[in-house]
């Protein structure tokens, strides 16, 4: 199964397709589209919408995990991550890519095995589980590596409580 | 100039084309696009992509007026209503249409002359300065209208300090 992590935003949006066969995890790809903060807004949501066709077609994902909008206190960056959420969204509609959607703390307890992880944290472990030499940057693909692992890792354990013996090869 | 409002949203987007020459007014069309509240997100999103580029094709704007985000108290509707504009600026863009962002405040003075003025005397004088029999339904289909004539009498205001013979024609 491939999984493509896309962690939102506008001028960022961090994607990471990673490999999970029989428990095992391979990272593939990763990197950010980004847009000029210079630009319109609809100019740079034409081009996280075009961006975003392109990675689908060149990392053909079986499934996206893209991570689910935490509010924090500032509204006005919260508003412009959701525009560029809607057009991600509609993209990976577009291409008929079924589409989960993981809280940063679901990511925290797949990725960490604890909900209030800190970053440093999340993303050692995305290094270690994907046996990389270094935390990929930026920290956006870091970010959509981390939501493919919690995808896999919850998608796996959902196949071990139906079948016991897959937990085994993990 | 063919104006085409947009007020946006997911559940209900309105829309409004309005012809202005030489300072007459005329509605052309107007209505709404509406998302069924129990399909996932991607979906109703993917629904209002296409159906915005079908409307742009049907209508075939000069300029498309569409409402800046006001914030009010619901972050969540908020949010929502983002996600469903980052995709109708997307589709705008995508058509090579210039887009225009008007305020409540801004659609409030230039159709009633009165920056606060509440949401009736908006519709009352949507309806008056088009010459229609009655307010247009639903609502969103008569705030669509009104961030029409919105960019109209802006338009002409500008042409009109640039030329002051013009303004005799409005």
């Amino acid at each position: 199964m491939r999984i493509l992590g896309i962690d939102p935003g506008v001028a960022t949006i961090g994607f990471g397709l990673v490999e999970a066969e029989r428990g095992q995890l391979r990272m593939l790809h990763y990197g950010a589209i980004t847009t000029a903060a210079g630009l319109p807004l609809s100019t740079r949501l034409l081009q996280i919408g075009t961006d975003m066709e392109a990675l689908i077609a060149q990392c053909r994902p079986d499934v996206i995990a893209v991570e689910e909008l935490f509010f924090n206190n500032n509204i006005t960056t919260g508003i412009a991550v959701a525009h560029g959420r809607g057009v991600i969204l509609y993209s990976a509609e577009k291409c008929g890519v079924p589409l989960y959607e993981y809280t940063p703390s679901q990511v925290k307890q797949a990725v960490v095995g604890y909900g209030k992880a800190d970053k440093h944290q999340v993303m050692d472990m995305t290094r270690r589980l994907l046996r990389l030499s270094a935390v990929p940057r930026p920290d956006d693909a870091a970010d959509a590596l981390a939501l493919a692992l919690c995808h896999a890792r919850s998608a796996t354990s959902l196949l071990a409580r139906v079948n016991p013996a897959v937990k085994q090869t993990i």
